[in-house]
């Protein structure tokens, strides 16, 4: 026994002082509330895949529960929870927390604004990620950018619109910074719960219903019943974000934090691809077999949103010089970019 | 002494039984061979931010140093280099060697074929990927996208191209599978070395030269001397590639082989957007400085192109079974999601 002991010790000191031997890292048991009802496709795929992710990154260290609504019951309390550290992270959209905040909400998607391509230059290479940060710090957050819905549809229309006085009373389901433009362009924004969306506009008691795209959409059977399938202006790329509680966060070890950050990162990524993709054969599928009408509004309605969009821009901007810098950082940016997508993206998806 | 002893040992066996000590993970120290020069804009800082990824979410149990050619001197062998283990990666382009395999052409860019987001679409939700790697695995390679230039010009000419008969004979600098496609249209394609370049094209040596995009290209001083920057055809965002040896590859252990590829894609995805940036900041200068016409090939030209494209695309897909399910795949992909790209990212464009 004597011996041994004194061999034990050698040998622990040995390996101590080889640095061969280390104390195994703190596990990490976190949990992660999102928005989205289990199951939703891309958006529940985008947080399952960052989770993942992180566990095999971090070799088992770092585990992640996803919990959907159907758990934590709060689809909007996304901000709430981890603000609080109830839960420690969160995977939701930024726009849902206008009311909390109004500098939040252009952090997803501004009508006429960025497409995706354009967003994610923003966000890395013009001040969008470090402004981000400034703005949810003031609510004890660290977001990322962490999932992207690519250009949604306009919407569905039971009837043409052919100008501008087709547009006037409409009756249309479209929430949001997006319903208030639509609003002042002269429509009626309302409010429908979704589980009721399809019988209102098949019944007519709305005329028109903008939802996500294609693969989303056809869940809900819209192509059924409204022919005319509008192209988007209002959510040119929607960005979701991963939320995390400030001081959980900052207590992680290096590594962790850069593993959380990449992983967030490739999850934007790669929902992009998949929300482009399943849209993509869900709108084959749909055109196969419903007679729908793809149409782009007439200028001068365009134009209307244009205009009423503008000016409830630059009436949020003149509340606070606050939510001005997020508004006018993107309208800067986009400025400099839009004529090279001109010449790059439109051009060639002309000319191919 | 022996008291010591028995406690060290009490000690050392408790934390092995708790699981709370753990020999310390091997180091791994890599190299990476690069294609592109020390510095180079967006090509350089995609291959070190990878590396810099990997670091840093590995705790510093992997270090990966970048060499450029003017260290390992073979900016074309890094195939050869990471096949026979000389270097762990590379960091290139796999249509550089299309000389060795045809089939690995199309994995960085097909002439009026996907843009970036529908080339991601194709390797992360179209096969893609799996395909890269039944390719590469002949090789004795493991390979990830690691990288995309977006949308590449369609180069810099002297005189404005109004009809095809103005493209007969033109010397133009136009490499690889575009070169081919372009002298099978009526140009005739010539190699000048990168530096000799400028001169050629002042003195009219060649008529044209195609390079990158504005970032690159204002670098070589083209606009100072070719009025006429024509809108890209044939790279619709070309994809870079990080290249593993797959023995060195598969030896890893599972959280090291997920670091590499979430930070391979994180490396893709970044230098889309650094280079979307980049070149739209260098176009935005380069416009105020020179007087300089943006043109789009008359439809004659781009005509003769797409009959070129397609004539040698058949003719490569002929030759093998193998290539040809590299060159299929992807044009089924795209006849799938090309509506979709014009629904929606080219109406949106127009539209905004």
């Amino acid at each position: 026994m004597r011996y041994l002991s004194v061999s034990a010790t050698i040998i622990l000191f040995a390996f101590l002082l080889s640095g061969k031997v280390v104390f195994a890292q703190a596990e990490y048991e976190w949990r992660l509330a999102m928005s989205w009802p289990k199951g939703t496709p891309m958006l529940h795929n985008a947080a399952a895949r960052f989770a993942n992710n992180v566990e095999k990154m971090s070799g088992g260290r770092m585990h992640i529960t996803v919990d959907a609504p159907g758990r934590h019951k709060a689809p909007l309390g996304v901000f709430d929870m981890v603000r609080s550290g109830a839960y420690e992270m969160g995977h939701t959209a930024s726009y849902y927390y206008k009311g909390k905040d109004p500098a939040t909400t252009f952090f997803t998607t501004t009508p006429f604004g960025m497409t995706p391509t354009e967003m994610n230059a923003w966000y890395y290479y013009g001040g969008g990620l470090a402004l981000l940060n400034k703005v949810y710090a003031r609510h004890n957050i660290v977001a990322f950018p962490a999932g992207n819905t690519h250009i949604q549809m306009g919407g569905w229309f039971r009837k043409e619109i052919n100008s501008l006085k087709d547009l006037k009373g409409l009756k249309m389901r479209i929430p949001g910074h997006a319903g208030e433009v639509a609003g002042k362009a002269g429509m009626t924004p309302v409010n429908v719960p979704p589980g009721e969306l399809y019988a209102a506009l098949e019944r007519g008691t709305i005329d028109a219903v903008e939802w996500i795209g294609p693969a989303n959409d056809e869940k809900m059977g819209f192509q059924k019943i409204a022919p005319y399938y509008y192209a988007g202006w209002h959510e040119p790329g929607a960005e979701l974000h991963l939320f995390i509680n400030k001081q959980k966060f900052n207590a992680l070890p290096e590594d962790l934090k850069a593993i959380i950050a990449v992983s967030a990162k490739e999850a934007s990524f790669d929902m992009l691809s998949e929300s482009f993709f399943r849209n993509a054969v869900a709108w084959e599928e749909m055109k196969k077999e419903h007679n729908i009408s793809i149409r782009t509004f007439p200028q001068d309605v365009l134009d209307a949103f244009k205009k009423a969009n503008n000016e409830l821009l630059a009436h949020i901007a003149g509340k606070s010089p606050y939510v001005k810098e997020v508004i006018e950082s993107q309208q800067i940016f986009l400025a400099r970019m839009k004529d090279w997508s001109r010449i790059t993206d439109e051009s060639y998806l002309k000319l191919r």
